[in-house]
């Protein structure tokens, strides 16, 4: 893939300023501040059955949606020679429809700009987050609610080839969804159009530096920008000042070539089996379903529960949907280190048991469907990226798993340099170091990194 | 991916001359007729009763092995909004192991040689064919059968990271197979080994030049050597004459960037649904299982027999195996054509039944599932290269599919450049141009080139 294909200089202007003459990033912060508000967001525990007609379980246990659209709670069975479990049942998402995360951009005095949308989740913790211009499910796009059409829709349905800048399926929480996948997209466009109350346009710069506050970027924003290809800015002198990021850049001296990352990933989806086996909730073991969630009977992992929401604007909405709660919050870290004169990202190939294709790329360390502090002798490098010294830490902020499913789930996002005493040898055989460069490469092509790895190569800034 | 990663001096040696001083192509050739005529192979189909007990229908009539290991034939339902059929039935072949299609390379007076295997398999038209060093299923080499271990295996089993120069997990028929994977590895070793009675060393121009014979390379050495980066001969000088292929290299204006053909892999995965149910064989809809047979009721598409296999070598070996035989001969063709001074391939994106992500790309013209004579007029492009001129045919063979699985079933590989008649736009949605560089970086990652794609693309000579 060249260079120039892939990447305009507009983008690259984009991602390389904060001055944004429309909102200073302080402006935006403003903004969303007062977006927040003006709200007023009541998210209330509620028995199943007060969700009656619109959310109910069949006769296997299954909570689904009357119309038989958007999601469902399952169950499955996991059977895999990964890990130190060889089996197990769980609950899990079941959504198999290929929704958008679309950001609209257009090119104003050079510098390209992205509309995003301060958004309301029921499960944000702090209501309302920069969000894509258009986040959508199938059933939502395709009015199952009987609600309005998403606002921007048209623009992602009727975009020609050559307004897309990013197009690309990628991968949701494989431990707790059935093999999700979303389209991820920004396209240009050239015309005026129109921007909304509660829509913004910022700078990829600013985004980032947004991303590096706790809880402002939301998700699904950032896994759409994970994907924009950074690493062609290789070389190119930069108009403000260089953060760190800029130092992943250089890549003279990978450790594998691409030939050896794929022969590793290959050997790994051919060690590791994973079969999942549909079974109905009720008889999933050690899971029981109470009148107000189903949950695991030591309390581990997460919760489903019933919410009734009501959101207070200029008009009152009220509804009530399943939401995901999880039992503690999580941990993902990347270890990067400085081998040879080129930074590289120790990427661990993890099993889970939504996951598409077995196994994808994975942070150094991801805890978020446990207790890290109890498990942290049973994952390598746990204890390392929690005794970090200043330092050594890059990244060090709290993100939102997506709120429209999970209720106030946060996880902690490190980047952490290695210091001397990290071993460069020697690692656990699903554990490889990888350039940003080749990371990138990857990112481009479906089902090769999670959703954890991306939202962590999301918060590089370059300046 | 830099080219000097993934490709060495001694394999491009390899793919630029036929002078090998072991065997010449002609005394490869006579080696084969001459282990075609020490052998005796002798199939004969027999009803299903014979196989007994090592092959038996199960209560739901699907047809296992005694073992539970090897494959199955089983049913699936397929609903799907692609093409003209919205929901049909079908028995498909479950073999749900990864295993190995391998090849050793060795690097002698600077060429690299690779160890072929004159491999007898049951459904071969004639016996014998140029086969990988290795070719196991994880039941083969978990010895299921309680033979002995395949020759080599454990040479691709310790392998270490820098030997290994090609490592893909690759599709299989998709209108076949339950979405089947073969691991595609290609090994270099420094050691002296032993080379067996039916084994032999031979160039990668000598593989490429007897392929475009028929039927001497089986499928497996076709999709192992597919994947070989040959675009990074691109500005090469060759030591010999050149071929057609040596054509295909020059990039420099692709049609399309490599995000715009992403983009048109994601739209398409995005608007195509494909719902794959299993179900029992006997159920089936519109086939039906008879004493010899499970076929469809107006014989179309193809049958599965049960064969009595007895091959005489130096000693006899006797065995029962069910077969698939199709009902008749297919065509897969890529239509290649110079746009702006760059050579493209009209890519199509095809859904079939067993795919593992729903769409693969496809050639041109794929017909082999039904009879292209009488769906000439349905698809495509099946007339264009049915009646292409002499001097438009680049490639015009008869290639096998895998004897151990399919009886007697050959397909017409055909390459034809397209004339000034040909059209460069106004394109059917799911069909695209792709140069020759953008088909091999799509081909290293998994299930993007479909089979037949990959087995056109190994019967391109650069020499």
């Amino acid at each position: 893939m060249k260079k120039s294909e892939y990447i305009s200089f507009a983008f690259l202007r984009s991602a390389l300023t904060m001055q944004n003459p429309y909102h200073s990033t302080e402006q935006v912060l403003d903004w969303i501040r007062e977006q927040n508000r003006k709200i007023l967001v009541n998210v209330r525990q509620v028995p199943f059955a007060q969700m009656l007609p619109t959310w109910q379980f069949d006769a296997e246990g299954n909570l689904r949606h009357t119309s038989g659209k958007f999601f469902s709670i399952e169950g499955i069975r996991v059977q895999t020679n990964y890990g130190n479990v060889a089996e197990w049942e769980q609950p899990i998402i079941n959504q198999p429809e290929i929704g958008y995360l679309g950001i609209i951009t257009k090119e104003m005095d050079g510098v390209l700009y992205f509309l995003l949308q301060a958004k309301v989740e029921p499960g944000n913790v702090n209501n309302v987050q920069l969000s894509p211009t258009l986040q959508a499910t199938k059933s939502n796009y395709s009015q199952v609610h009987k609600g309005n059409k998403p606002l921007y829709l048209e623009y992602f349905q009727n975009a020609k080839p050559e307004q897309i800048l990013l197009d690309q399926l990628q991968s949701e929480q494989g431990a707790r969804f059935l093999r999700k996948r979303n389209r991820n997209i920004i396209i240009r466009v050239e015309e005026e159009i129109p921007v909304y109350d509660n829509f913004i346009w910022v700078t990829l710069g600013q985004i980032k530096a947004l991303a590096s506050m706790d809880n402002i970027v939301n998700m699904d924003t950032r896994t759409v920008i994970s994907g924009i290809p950074l690493h062609a800015l290789e070389g190119i002198e930069l108009p403000e000042k260089k953060a760190w990021g800029y130092d992943l850049l250089h890549d003279a001296h990978p450790c594998h070539t691409t030939t050896e990352i794929l022969s590793w990933m290959t050997s790994l989806k051919c060690k590791y089996e994973l079969n999942i086996t549909s079974i109905p909730l009720n008889q999933v073991g050690h899971w029981r379903t109470t009148d107000v969630a189903i949950e695991h009977e030591a309390g581990r992992f997460f919760k489903v529960i019933a919410a009734q929401v009501e959101i207070n604007n200029r008009e009152v909405k009220t509804w009530c949907q399943p939401l995901v709660a999880p039992a503690q919050q999580g941990l993902t870290a990347f270890v990067i280190k400085k081998i040879n004169g080129t930074y590289h990202f120790l990427v661990q190939g993890k099993v889970e048991s939504g996951n598409f294709d077995t196994l994808e790329m994975a942070p150094t360390v991801q805890c978020i469907t446990d207790s890290y502090v109890s498990i942290r002798n049973a994952q390598p490098f746990v204890d390392y990226v929690l005794n970090a010294k200043p330092e050594q830490i890059r990244v060090d902020t709290l993100q939102s798993e997506e709120g429209g499913r999970f209720y106030q789930e946060q996880n902690r996002n490190l980047i952490i340099e290695a210091d001397d005493s990290f071993p460069v040898d020697n690692l656990p055989e699903n554990y490889i170091w990888v350039s940003f460069q080749q990371l990138m490469l990857f990112l481009q092509f479906n089902n090769y990194l999670n959703i954890q790895s991306r939202s962590l190569i999301s918060l590089i800034r370059m300046i």
